[in-house]
C-alpha cells in the first residue's frame, strides 16, 4: 500500500514513522516544499533570543536522518499543487526543476501546516521586517539583531508566538512594543481580565502593549525604520509579523475536499469527505472536547498526537482522536500563563451556564524560597459542577495546573472531584492544601454560598458602583476605603449599616472572605468579596 | 454546642477554623500540650539546611494570632490522659499546674499527630542527638550545627523526612550516611528497583547509604561521637532520628475506641467507634482510594484535607472523605522523587494482575536550557488498563507528573484516558508529546504487543540470562554486546540466528523498540527490549 504524506514537519513526520512501525512494507512517502523536516518550530523564539545557542537544535532531524532512522521515503522540494481524489493523484511542482510531477496513492495525508499571515500593508518587503514560522526565520532575525544595531523592536501580535518573541527580544536589551488589532493580547487565550493583568505584567517589565491598534505602513529606505499605527508612529528597527497563520491549503480549491476557512473538515477519524484522504495538524480542524464543535487550533503538540492515532487508523486500529481542549501555555518575562478548556466567554458562548471564581494563592510553601503564587481563573458549569476550563498565571509551574484541569477536563470532572484530591505535597513544590484544590474551595464556597463574591471581571465592568469599599489588609493599602481590623470584629462594627452594600477588599481574597463570614454572624446582610482583591484588581476610588 | 479537639497542628487547627466559619456560634477549644500551634512540620529540614532562615517562618500562626484570626480558642500546656465517651469528658493535665482538668463535649475531634519513634538503644540521649518533629527539633540542630564544628553526620531512617534532613546537611557541607534497616531507601514507597536508583545516584552526590544495616549503639562521653551499626562504627558529630513515627493515642487505651497498632480507626465520615468522637491527621486511619483498605498515611496535606471535610461534616454536611492514594514527593540532591497510588508490588499484594512499564523521557524540549530527563513507571492493570499508580525520578518537576496521575486515578483513568491527552506544551515547560503521555505510549506498545520488553525489576532479577545482549545506543557503549546500528538495519543481521534470545539496550529505551520493531520485521522472534536501559540500568556482562 502506498501512503502519500504531504507536509514534513509534526503531524507528517509522526505519521510517517508510526505507521513504518506498524508495518515497515508499507510504502510511505512525504512530500515537503521545504528543504528542511521535523523542525522546532516552537523553539524559534528562544533561538532569537539566544536561549537556544545552535542552530542545529531547530532541526530534530534532517531528510537524511529521518529516512535512516525511520524507513520513510522524504522528498524535499516538493511543493503540492493539485489533488485529483477520483484518480487517487497528487501533483506536486519539483522546486528544482520547475516541472510538475505525479504522485498516485491509496491512502493521502494532507499535513501541510499552516503559514504566517503577512498584514496587507505597505513596507512588509523591508529589510528587517520577519515573519517567525521556520527556521530560518528565526535564524535571519539573529543574524540581523547581532549584526545591525537594533535598539527597538515592533511585534505585530500579541498571541502567543508574539509575545514569546517581545520576551526574547527585551531578554537581548531590545526595547520591545507589541501591537495587536484586537482589543486584548491573547485573544481566545484569556478572558479579558485575565488578558488586562498580563499586559499591566509586561508593561512593569517595560514591553510596551498597544491593543486595539492597527498597523497600516512599515516604513524605512532599504531596511524598517519604523511602523505607523492608529495609535501613531513607532520608531522599530526589527518588525517581527505574529499576526497569525492561516492552513496551507490552496492547492486543494479544486479538489472538492471539504474546508471551513481554508482548514480542512475531519471526522473523528481524521478523514476527510474524500475517499482515503486524511488530514492532519495545523491545515486541519479538529473537535473540541468540551463543546463537540469543529475547532482550528494550530499547535505542535495535537499535531504529534493526532499523527500518531492517524497512523494507527490507517494502519487498521479502531480508534478516534478525542479532540483538543486548546491547552496552552507561555513564559513570559517574570510571569508564566496557561490554559486549558473554554474561558469564561467562550463556555457563555457555548451555552453554559457559567459560574466561575479566581483565586490568588501562593505556588509553594510560603516560607520556601522562591516560592510566589498563581492567579486562578475556574469557569465551571453552574448546574453540574463541571469544570470547563482553567485560566493560570504566576512566575512558576503554570504547566502544572493546566495539567490536572486537562486531565480532569478528559475525565468530565465535577468541581467535587478535586476537593479532596490527595496531590504532591513537600515544600519545595507545593502547598499542603494544593494550589489547584484551594482555588476549588473558593468556587465550591461561592457556589454553596458560603462566600458572596464579585469576579475581577464584574469590577472591572462597574458592578461595584455604590459600595462602601472596606480595606481588610493587614495594615491599610486603599486610600479612601474603610478600614477594618479583620481580628477585632466581634460584633457590630461602629459606623457600617447592617444593609449597606460592602466590597470587602484584602490583598489576596481570603482575609476579605473571612471577614464577610463574621459580618454575615453578625447580622450585614449585602457584603462581596472582591475576588483576586488588590494583588489582581485595580482598586477604582 | 462545644466541640473540643484534641491537638493543633494541622488537621487540628484546620478543623477548629472552618468549624467556626461554618458557625461562628459554636464552642471550638483546642487542647494541645504543646506551647505553639500550626507549626510548619514539613518546612524543618528546610530550617536545618538554611533554606529557610528565620525560625518565625516555622509557625503559621501563634496560638493568640490564630484565636484572633478565627474565634478558636486554645489552650496550650495541656496534655489528654483520658477519655470518658459515656460522660464526655477528655481529662487533660495542665502541664503547669501538674493538675488534671476535665474538658466536657458534644462533639470531639482527635488529632493529636505522631510523634518519633526513639530507637531502643544506648546513648539516644545523648548531646548532638537530634528528632526531626517539631520546630524546637529543628532550632536546637541547627544551633548545634552552627555552634559545634560538625563534620560528620549519621540519618537514622531513609524514609521522606531522612533524606530530606540527608540533603540539607550535605547542603550545609556535613559528610552524612544514611542508615536504613530496611533493605531500601523510601520503603512503601518506591519499588525496590526505583529505590535502587535513588541509593546509587545519592551515593554518586556523596551521601553513604547503607541499607539493611541495624543501628545497635550510639556512642560519646556528653555528645555523640559514633553510631555503631551492623555494618561496623560510624563516626557521627550529629545523629538525625528519623526511623519512623508512631501515634500519639496512649492516653485512649481505656477509652474503648477501636485501634489498629496504635492508629485510630474511621469511617468514611471520619467518625471512630465512639458516639461523636473523630479523629482526623496522623493519629488516625484513612482509607486508601483505590483499594478501599485502611491505611495509615500521616502526612500533612491529607491532614488538611480531612480537617476540612471533618468541619463540614460536624456542622450538617452530608459528605464523606474519599481516602488518600499515598501521594509523596521529595527533593533531593540533583533528584526529585515523586508517587502516588500503589507501587507495583503493592499492586500485586492487593490483587491486582500487574503490568507496569519505565519510560525515561525528556522533561522538556530537549534544546531548552535545563532540560534534563524523567524517569516513569507506571503501574496498571492487564486486564482493565486501569492505572494504579506512577513513581517518577528526575530533577525538575516530578510533582507535575504525579498530580496528572493523581486526578487519573481520582477518576478511575484508563490508560487510554491519557492517550490523546491535550497536556500544556510550550519548550520551556514540556516536550510536543508529553513526558506522561510517552509513558502510557511505553505501557500501551506493552499491553498491546508492539514492544516486548523487559523491566528493570526483571533484568536485575537476572531474567536475561542466557540473552545476547545488543547493543543499539548511537555508539558503541557496553563492552562485551554485539553492537548494531539501527539505521543500518534493512533485512537480517548478520551472526544473529533469528531464534536467539536477544536483549536490546540503547540508552534510554527508544532505539531498542525501533530496533525490535525492525528485528521482528525481519523474522527475529525473540527479542526483547530493555526498559530505561543505560539510562537506569547498571548492565551486567
Amino acid at each position: 500500500m502506498k501512503v502519500l504524506i504531504i507536509g514534513g514537519v509534526a503531524a507528517g513526520t509522526k505519521t510517517a514513522a508510526k505507521l513504518k512501525r506498524a508495518d515497515r512494507g508499507l510504502e510511505v512517502t512525504i512530500l515537503t516544499k521545504d528543504q528542511e523536516i521535523s523542525y522546532a518550530g516552537c523553539g524559534l523564539p528562544y533561538y532569537v533570543g539566544g536561549a537556544i545557542e545552535d542552530r542545529a537544535d531547530l532541526v530534530v532531524n534532517t531528510p537524511q536522518q529521518y529516512e535512516a532512522l525511520t524507513g520513510v521515503r522524504v522528498l524535499v522540494g516538493r511543493e503540492a499543487v493539485a489533488l485529483e481524489p477520483k484518480g487517487k493523484v497528487v501533483t506536486a511542482q519539483n522546486l528544482q526543476s520547475g516541472l510538475n510531477e505525479q504522485y498516485p496513492y491509496d491512502k493521502l495525508v494532507i499535513a501541510t501546516g499552516a503559514s504566517s499571515i503577512i498584514p496587507p500593508v505597505e513596507g512588509v518587503e523591508l529589510e528587517g521586517v520577519f515573519t517567525m514560522r521556520k527556521p530560518e526565520d528565526a535564524i535571519r532575525a539573529r543574524a540581523y539583531l547581532q549584526n545591525r544595531n537594533v535598539q527597538r523592536a515592533v511585534v505585530v501580535g500579541g498571541g502567543f508566538i508574539g509575545l514569546e518573541i517581545a520576551e526574547n527580544l527585551l531578554a537581548q536589551g531590545v526595547a520591545v512594543t507589541v501591537v495587536d488589532f484586537a482589543g486584548q493580547v491573547l485573544p481566545n487565550v484569556f478572558d479579558a481580565e485575565i488578558a488586562g493583568y498580563v499586559k499591566r505584567h509586561l508593561e512593569k517589565k517595560k514591553i510596551r502593549v498597544l491593543t486595539g491598534t492597527r498597523v497600516e505602513r512599515l516604513n524605512g529606505e532599504e531596511h524598517v525604520t519604523s511602523v505607523t499605527t492608529s495609535a501613531g508612529e513607532l520608531p522599530a528597527d526589527l518588525v517581527v509579523l505574529s499576526a497569525g497563520i492561516r492552513p496551507n491549503t490552496e492547492f486543494l480549491q479544486d479538489s472538492g475536499i471539504e474546508m471551513v476557512k481554508g482548514a480542512i473538515v475531519t471526522g473523528k477519524r481524521l478523514e476527510t469527505n474524500l475517499p482515503d484522504v486524511y488530514a492532519v495538524g495545523d491545515c486541519a480542524l479538529v473537535y473540541n472536547r468540551i463543546t463537540g464543535e469543529p475547532q482550528w487550533s494550530p499547535m505542535g503538540s495535537s499535531a504529534n498526537l493526532e499523527g500518531r492515532t492517524l497512523a494507527q487508523i490507517i494502519a487498521g486500529a479502531d480508534k478516534e482522536y478525542p479532540g483538543v481542549l486548546g491547552t496552552g501555555v507561555v513564559k513570559l518575562p517574570g510571569l508564566n500563563g496557561g490554559r486549558t478548556g473554554l474561558t469564561e466567554s467562550q463556555a457563555r458562548a457555548a451555552g453554559y451556564e457559567v459560574i466561575s471564581a479566581l483565586a490568588v494563592t501562593d505556588d509553594k510553601a510560603h516560607y520556601y524560597p522562591g516560592s510566589a503564587f498563581f492567579i486562578t481563573k475556574l469557569v465551571a458549569d453552574r448546574q453540574t459542577h463541571r469544570l470547563l476550563g482553567v485560566q493560570v498565571l504566576g512566575p512558576g509551574a503554570v504547566d502544572k495546573m493546566v495539567d490536572i484541569a486537562v486531565m480532569g477536563l478528559n475525565m468530565n470532572a465535577r468541581l467535587e472531584d478535586f476537593e479532596n484530591a490527595d496531590f504532591a505535597y513537600a515544600p519545595p513544590f507545593s502547598t499542603a492544601i494544593h494550589p489547584f484544590v484551594q482555588a476549588v474551595y473558593v468556587l465550591l464556597n461561592k457556589l454553596n454560598g458560603d462566600m458572596t463574591s464579585m469576579t475581577p471581571a464584574e469590577y472591572a465592568a462597574g458592578e461595584a458602583e455604590g459600595y462602601r469599599i472596606i480595606d481588610v489588609a493587614p495594615t491599610s493599602r486603599i486610600p479612601g476605603a474603610t478600614f477594618v481590623n479583620l481580628t477585632a470584629v466581634n460584633g457590630e462594627i461602629g459606623g457600617i449599616g447592617k444593609d449597606e452594600k460592602i466590597l470587602i477588599v484584602c490583598v489576596r481574597g481570603k482575609r476579605a472572605y473571612f471577614l464577610q463570614n463574621r459580618m454575615r454572624y453578625y447580622g450585614y446582610t449585602h457584603t462581596v468579596v472582591l475576588e483576586g482583591a488588590t494583588t489582581f484588581n485595580e482598586i477604582k476610588q
